[in-house]
């Protein structure tokens, strides 16, 4: 069992990681990222891709955790300080008073990450989504419905960042995704892989629930306002939630969520 | 058309209602609310529920604004200041430069609401939702999918807080809501307008795609955690939505989302 260590300087070197969390986040970290809070820390441990380097526990924190303690590695790190230390490494009020660090992968090249996937994957590809909370709410939706993968533009932020991590519930450790260049690249890495792409759009012309997944099945999702791309559109088949309501679109995390249950639907209802 | 008085000191007794928004927002009005940013102004402006009092512009927002302007009553005062003083004025950066406070209405009885719907209505009912964010994607969800009405149980956060607006994006402001007590009270009321109840739960008896809808219907959401209680569950028709992941439970905004997909795209199919 590992044997917390006491940090009562805020300054103390070993946990250097942790200091200035959140603006070192948004300029982006190149080989760690930072995970937040038990629900997303026990999913972190549970997982094998990112190995954890470290973690710093508030006090009143280490009897809850005490099982994840007894089985992380011995050469992992565990700092434990109390509120006000721990407030001042973070710069900000760390309500959920546990952290961790974890060493980032290497990202596969689309063609590598699709090529090993199943022959009825179902993939999405996000393209231009700039907002951590329906990047992490729609990698909640991909764990949750299984998807196989996830592939992102160039334009969509990181899936990796503390906050969509939270958002997405641990989601973002646990579906493997990589960066496939612009919109563009990211389709034509998806045909060369041989899957039907679909893309999501209010005016699109077939309505979700009358599209059948045949084979490797691709989900194309764009922002909110702009949407995806014309050219994208132009090439691929385009798919519509019908809505009643006559207003605004959905959030596009909710949109991923219900197609993601819809054609994960379908699926299981044909096998029958 | 409106001429917008310009408003030089933060003290200026005119702008009262948009002092230190956040903090009396937090703690609640009696009798008005607060709108803020283009989209939901837009929604505010083009419903007959909520009446508008006033406005309060940034002075770069206002001629992107000029057709809602020419289009207001014109006992509607309009103010507009300079970015630092709108800052001074309502406590925080406001970034989107749009605020508008709006009179609230005096919620009906639930036995009101309902009986004034229609033999075939879709209406929610939230049961301990104190989230913000995900009250007002449920509200988005609800006028997205056209449902009838959403009841809310004394546990449940106000619809009409600012930042529930917003998320909702305006959805808050068109879908027609009031209290109906406890959630047990709130299922009676929902017994005595003839509704059939549908309870979404992780552990619900029947797949949510098995569902047929028969006449009213109402869909119950519980929050994120605890869920619904189980007095509820124990005398509702439980129903579920099918994950393959093996993952944690959706959110509950995804959730109302999907189910509304559901019950609304079968309706459409059966009456084909």
């Amino acid at each position: 069992m590992v044997q917390p260590v006491a940090v009562t300087d805020p300054e103390d070197p070993r946990i250097e990681p942790y200091r200035a969390v959140r603006e070192r986040d948004l300029v982006g970290r190149e080989h760690r990222f930072v995970a937040e809070g038990e629900v997303v820390l026990r999913v972190l441990l549970r997982q094998e891709r990112f190995a954890v380097e470290s973690l710093l526990l508030a006090e009143n924190r280490l009897e809850g955790l005490s099982d994840c303690l007894a089985a992380l590695p011995s050469h992992v790190p565990v700092y434990t300080a109390g509120r006000a230390v721990m407030d001042a490494i973070v710069g900000f009020p760390i309500h959920r008073g546990i952290l961790a660090i974890a060493r980032r992968e290497p990202l596969p090249s689309p063609d590598d990450l699709l090529s090993g996937l199943p022959e009825d994957a179902l993939v999405l590809g996000l393209i231009g989504l700039a907002n951590h909370d329906n990047v992490g709410g729609i990698f909640r939706n991909a764990a949750a419905f299984g998807a196989d993968a996830v592939l992102l533009d160039d334009a969509t932020c990181d899936p990796l960042y503390r906050k969509a991590i939270r958002v997405s519930v641990g989601g973002a450790l646990l579906v493997p995704f990589t960066r496939a260049g612009t919109g563009q690249a990211l389709v034509e890495a998806l045909r060369r892989a041989g899957f039907e792409i679909l893309a999501l759009s209010p005016s699109g012309r077939e309505p979700l629930g009358q599209v059948r997944r045949r084979g490797r099945t691709a989900l194309l999702l764009g922002a909110e306002g702009p949407g995806l791309p014309a050219s994208v559109l132009a090439e691929t088949r385009t798919v519509t939630i019908p809505m009643s309501g006559g207003f605004d679109s959905l959030n596009v995390a909710t949109t991923s969520g219900i197609a993601l249950y819809e054609l994960t639907r379908r699926e299981s209802a044909d096998s029958c």
